[in-house]
């Protein structure tokens, strides 16, 4: 199934797991996303734009940064990200994200439960 | 778990799957993918590279394409890619993958096993 840039669904999410500011949300598969990927999207963080920490049991999320610099809090410890890195929670941890670079970042998230 | 850009495992691989060229892999985690996750990197197509066709049974594959150009044959139909195009293969379907493009064309692949 090949899905075009164009014909995703867009929406936006504000205060985001109790983040900050309004978050771009491009969804991957908007027909239905394949079995157990509960979600695949590409989201666009404003400066200060934020999702707040929530934990991930049974399944696990990929945060990959493909845009911008941000802080992750892996477990509450803080670690600058930017272009090329990954972040995976899963297992019972948690994680928060904010874009504390002066651009936008732009992230690909997915969650695949197990 | 935070994996940084420059930590990760770069390999070359030639003729995957059959496919022309060498192609450029970048593992995400490189210590040991989540469970499930059997696949998670990051691809790098020079023009006329490529990926054979291959198929996809219990599992999932998602390319996710960041830079460049391309063909896909979706269960052998070819469709034009480009950047923020997803395409998922699995269930039984087959797909294979080639740079048709000018420039390099750089692109995420996870495969997550049901």
């Amino acid at each position: 199934m090949v899905v075009k840039a164009a014909e995703m669904k867009k929406e936006t999410r504000s205060a985001w797991r109790g983040g900050d500011g309004a978050i771009d949300c491009r969804h991957l598969a908007p027909q239905g996303n394949p079995p157990k990927w509960r979600f695949a999207a590409v989201l666009e963080f404003d400066p200060g734009d934020s999702i707040g920490e929530h934990v991930h049991s049974g399944e696990t999320e990929l945060y990959y940064i493909m845009e911008g610099t941000g802080t992750v809090w892996d477990n509450g410890a803080p670690v600058e990200v930017g272009p090329g890195d990954a972040i995976f929670t899963g297992g019972g941890a948690a994680h928060s994200i904010k874009n504390t670079g002066e651009g936008v970042m732009r992230l690909l998230a997915l969650v695949v439960q197990e």
